[in-house]
């Protein structure tokens, strides 16, 4: 292969994309964009790079491995960030330490995974995300999950479902079973990652006690409609997992208020991978993407790492998922600027570099072509 | 310093910005974007990454000890990108091989220097610019051009100037005085850096004759109004200069119908120290800001790298750097986005979100907050 050949390429999972296509993602962005921004959102930028301890294994989300990472000219470990997140809270911290006021903040840009198991996954994807600081309300939690519904609304999507689970409900369980932490992480593990089998044999191993037993593996398949956490409370006797029901449905009410409960679930078997979740935890699943195109909710010990003490929730969409979605469900999306071209010769020239001069002060993208 | 403040700190020359200045950054990056737009230009993403080759010695602006550099799972060097030049020339060859029609396309994306002599100089910058691929005509020369002014005002800056200069004006005296490449290019670097005691040295001591000597040293001085243009032609007896002139004069009547021409000056000593450029080449220079905020020219000879025999002409301009002057210069920015803020208590809650709801619905960024 000749030089200039080898140079046309790009790294493994990492692309260009361009008209029609980058056209669609652009709308995309735009629609969700404004759709944060209405709801009072403020944008923030931070930086592409980090230190390393900012993504540590007790803050980020994305095991160490798959961060990419680099030095700087003094030697200290730097990574590409691959969350927004705690940046957020590190910015939340630093310049409003002293904040009571609840606080909102929208950003959007690209993250970087390092995956070595791609299939079909990028490792550099756009995303878009709002986080509120200082609210741990009712009222917070039933916002963000409005503001999802809307945004995905807004780009054209139709056929989606944002399924909301709740931690507290599972560990209420684990707690009146007298499970240890050890126990309770690896039996979220098994849960989240539907390995039922795996979570019944620890259970019988630890010698956890009936009822608890089964209802530790029930919660794994308490999802559907509202009904079902009727369902789930019946199920528990503690305290803890029946305040995580009257929450989901307290969030329900409002999610009626704002018109979009029918995009609604519930999930109590969604407990994710991740330790941080403190509260109520969503997803938004839609044809056409294996994967959630939304993930959130809410970590009120995360900004703790910082120094400040407050409650906080979030969401992340990556606009590439959500633009497949949209492109799967065939919503209407623009075909690409449209374009006023204008054809000159040598003698009209000056005259149609006036038309197009007019043409652009309009705001149509005008071309002005040699015939 | 404990651990939670450590983690405040964002590395050097890399920064958080929000409020109203990122609204105001947000505001001139959509000014001159629309201006792109509405030339006609076609948004493209090229990844953050790239493999190390694309921005090597011959291709790149960067010195390879100023790229961040780190490595893929396979052990190939990837850089982050210094800059978008090199990849959308690779994108023209890779996409737009066999096309022969012009072709326009606009980035905006941010862009890492690790450069270790800070002056208050950011390592993470946002670059926005445009390039004209498969045209080398006046035409595009002079569109370019006027692009570049009606994008620095639409942001509401006043006091600029674009500065133009020819390479093939100091490339034909070296040529008609028999000056080998070395030399050249040595000498192109001394007169680029204002450094004319050694550019006077060189030529000394290279035993070049007289008249080229006196006017190759003279080119240096050579910059103003389109006047400044008439001296320099009379300067010089060789075509290739000539035609140089020729080149910005007919460009200069090109801007004066895009009544642009109070904002060009020329500067036939701007010879730049990338070695690339091969016809014009263009820096606005603003009051606030010391270096240029915008870099341009005609590199025929890039896209060859790549494997595609094309000419092309583009400019980038930092947009950090014209925020920078724009507040230097008090013109008008948006004091952060205008919010409503709707106050509610348990009682009307229900009635207070309608309110917001439907504010929303009307565009107005709308809040929603317990009094």
């Amino acid at each position: 292969m000749d030089m200039s050949k080898k140079l046309l390429h790009t790294p493994e999972g990492v692309r260009d994309i361009y008209g029609r296509e980058y056209a669609g993602k652009l709308y995309v962005e735009q629609k969700i964009h404004d759709t944060i921004i209405s709801y009072g959102y403020e944008d923030i930028q931070t930086p592409t790079f980090e230190y390393f301890d900012v993504f540590s294994r007790e803050i980020g989300t994305t095991p160490s491995r798959e961060l990419y990472k680099f030095f700087d000219k003094e030697g200290n470990t730097l990574v590409l960030r691959s969350d927004f997140t705690p940046s957020i809270a590190r910015c939340a911290a630093k310049y409003f330490m002293e904040t009571e006021e609840p606080i909102r903040f929208c950003y959007l840009g690209n993250t970087f995974t390092n995956t070595s198991n791609l299939q079909g996954k990028l490792k550099e994807v756009t995303q878009i995300g709002a986080e509120l600081i200082n609210e741990e309300s009712v009222e917070a939690d039933a916002e963000m999950i409005s503001l999802v519904i809307e945004a995905l609304k807004s780009t054209g999507l139709k056929q989606f479902q944002v399924s909301v689970g709740q931690v507290e409900y599972f560990k209420g369980i684990c707690q009146e079973a007298g499970l240890d932490r050890e126990t309770q992480e690896q039996l979220r593990e098994y849960i989240s990652g539907k390995n039922y089998f795996a979570a019944e044999e620890l259970l019988s191993q630890k010698e956890v006690p009936e009822p608890y037993c089964s209802t530790l593996l029930k919660a794994a398949d308490l999802f559907g409609s509202i009904d079902s956490l009727k369902e789930a409370r019946q199920s528990v006797h503690n305290s803890r997992s029946r305040a995580a029901i009257d929450r989901l449905e307290a969030i329900y009410e409002v999610l009626k208020l704002y018109g979009v409960e029918e995009y609604v679930s519930f999930d109590l078997g969604m407990l994710s991978k991740y330790h941080y979740y403190t509260g109520i935890i969503f997803k938004a699943y839609t044809y056409g993407v294996g994967a959630p195109i939304v993930k959130g909710g809410r970590y009120d010990k995360l900004l703790q790492q910082f120094g400040k003490d407050a409650p906080a929730i979030g969401f992340a969409m990556v606009i590439d998922d959500v633009l497949e979605a949209v492109q799967y469900q065939k919503a209407k999306l623009p075909q690409g600027v449209k374009r006023k071209v204008l054809t000159y010769t040598a003698e009209d020239y000056a005259e149609k570099l006036q038309e197009a001069r007019e043409s652009r002060r309009q705001g149509i993208p005008t071309l002005l072509i040699r015939k």
